[in-house]
């Protein structure tokens, strides 16, 4: 089934500037996507006149809906009310509906009402009046040359109501729309290419109407499955199909689905074992923790950590050996296995994770160049470790080893709970 | 004078969807803002060949600069490469230096290479070759069709690498640009609207050429002075000029200028003074000190940091009193002094400070509701307190936290110094 295509035009020379980022065409994006709108396009254009009409002229061919926000202020340098009239060939004309709607949107805040305020209730007589109830900017609905067009306010709860009471619930009255589905797989570990390889017998047998895409960040792989077609709980199921098919393959790297974030995933992991964990940071410096500590809930699992910056408070409070420091140094499987258990101990803590690396740019040697880093976990009746080898950048090696460290902790609580 | 027009052209369906917010074409916007070029469009395409083609053709009539990031991945829903060298009418062939430097990227992590990221190192042979040293995908710099042309990653962090050492150096050889001398003074511990009413007369006074920004951020707010001219040195001087008009209305919230983090200028005071620094965070969780390391050098003033997740923590790391405890609770001006006290005395450094609160979502009571938290800075011969009410959010709330104790340790360092 054909798609209804949208696309989403921001105007604003604010946004182009990159004073104000725009957060709209983002969240008009996914909620078109939730109903099955596909957006082909998104453009920014700035307070002029040809660009704001290039836009329209562009838009109307390859869009059915076209959404269209901000420009609507009641200044000189607001143009997209007229130039909508002047594109759809209308004039603009007083509604009094709406100019007793701006008027009333003063009163109540008892400040007077300017004529340019008043001007915000005359529009094109083309247009479909949308009540703004939130501010002074009106929406516009046109049915136009084929198309579906809206205007809303730039400010983004104005443009969120509207979107909500007025556009969303029109949607399926005047489009048949499918029904789209997503599964997001998230992946730890393995970098995107190993992934494709790994998988690519599967990918290629994927039907139709089911797309992969790969989505890369620092230390990660989300791989998303779109899922085309007309009845929801057929194409979970078929995606669920896809997913155990592809699972035996990746089980090793797949942390969660879909919101699941790696600290997330961890912390159900410690709760449902019922363990708890003890940081010991060199290299990350606090990185970890913060990770661990950012979800709600954490000190049910955290105990605590130790950011010891210094080798003698490696020794003193994670009892690091004097020997072990000089004979093999700071940044060794010998240290870091050390600190791990050492910290495990000091928090009384079932799982110690520990790191100490060169983060950069300074302190690397031949031997040791900036981005080695040794990473290690302690539990009952083990202490596992492994070596890095990152990257120049100091802000992404500590990022890295976050990453490692907690899927560190992943592979451990697995093979713990066998 | 004619700016020189940019379209900045971001390539990926998970922009379309929604699934990742586009933040570097807001990135890429500031910088072009900054050195005088004008971005006269953004646009968003899917991994579709027509409508990146499109894409090309249309901001090809409009810009000189054609900024495109996305779409370089190794996998097949990648097609910008492809693309590129179809519009452009080129062959891709084998890049030795390219492959070269993708290779090395996988030896330096002591991976093994894959042929998918081997083709990585082909390219079009109508491109300068850019290389990327924070990952695979190189970059592509074009100039074709009276246009100049740069390809880079979606990844914001490798983006932002090939636009520094690459495209924004290059600019000024390629085009001629307005001379715009742009200066920013950091504050922290001032609202916007304070900060505005203490400089309104100042503003007010400002010349025709030098423009003002209030640039805000949680616990920041820049201010931005753009003048514009065509004497660079002349521009300076003028501004230099504006500064110390304002700055003794400010001087207590200034810790910086440019590109000075809070963190950045905190190393630098401790530095200077010879002294160190010891943390001890409980509802910021690491947070503070992955700020304090994210600094190179950091470790010549940071010793070292305990997050004490659980009161027994507080007590025998930090010998915060059980009485204390009791009487006060752990999120309270007595806890906070013994924490900041008791962690400069483990750590034997010349400043303590520490963090109690609820950062939420749950811990709340009436007394003390989500985002009471209380920091506290200690040092030779005295110890200070400080009670923040913060939000109901989480993430927003420790990262206020750590603003705020940072802010506490300049001030206590400043007064300190006298």
């Amino acid at each position: 089934m054909q798609l209804v295509k949208a696309e989403i035009i921001a105007i604003g020379d604010e946004l182009l500037y990159g004073q104000i980022m725009d957060t709209n065409s983002h969240w008009i994006s996914q909620e078109l996507d939730l109903v099955g709108v596909k957006v082909v396009r998104k453009t920014t254009v700035g307070d002029n006149r040809t660009d704001i009409l290039t836009a329209f002229a562009e838009a109307e061919k390859r869009a059915k809906l076209i959404l269209i926000t901000g420009g609507l202020g009641p200044t000189q340098d607001d143009l997209t009310k007229p130039l909508l009239a002047e594109y759809f060939g209308c004039e603009i004309r007083e509604v009094p509906e709406a100019v007793e709607a701006v008027t009333d949107f003063f009163r109540r805040r008892g400040r007077e009402i300017t004529p340019l305020n008043i001007l915000q209730g005359h529009l094109p007589t083309c247009c479909t009046y949308v009540p703004n109830e939130v501010g002074t900017a009106p929406g516009m609905w046109f049915e136009q040359y084929g198309a579906y067009w809206m205007s809303m306010p730039g400010v983004p709860y104005e443009m969120k109501k509207l979107m909500k009471d007025f556009v969303l619930p029109k949607l399926p009255h005047i489009f048949q729309l499918p029904v789209i589905y997503h599964k997001v797989i998230k992946t730890v570990g393995i970098g995107e290419s190993w992934l494709a390889d790994l998988i690519k017998d599967w990918e290629n047998a994927l039907p139709e109407h089911i797309r992969l895409a790969y989505l890369p960040s620092p230390g990660h792989v989300k791989l998303r499955l779109t899922a085309f077609g007309t009845d929801r709980s057929e194409l979970e199921q078929q995606v669920a199909q896809q997913i155990e098919l592809v699972m035996p393959l990746i089980n090793n790297y797949v942390y969660g689905y879909d919101e699941e974030t790696l600290e997330s995933a961890i912390g159900k992991l410690l709760k449902s074992a019922g363990k708890t964990l003890a940081l010991a940071e060199s290299c990350s410096g606090g990185y970890i923790s913060h990770l661990v500590t950012s979800i709600p809930g954490s000190s049910n699992y955290f105990n605590g950590s130790v950011v010891p910056y210094h080798n003698q408070f490696k020794q003193n409070l994670l009892g690091v050996k004097a020997e072990t420091l000089n004979s093999h140094g700071a940044v060794s499987e010998e240290t870091v296995k050390e600190m791990a258990e050492g910290v495990r101990k000091l928090f009384g803590a079932d799982f110690g994770l520990s790191s100490s690396g060169i983060a950069g740019p300074d302190g690397g040697s031949a031997e040791k160049p900036v981005g080695t880093v040794w990473i290690s976990c302690s539990g009952e009746g083990f202490t596992e470790a492994k070596k890095l080898q990152l990257t120049q950048d100091r802000m992404l090696n500590i990022q890295l080893t976050g990453v490692a460290v907690l899927n560190l902790l992943r592979i451990c609580i697995n093979q713990n709970n066998k």
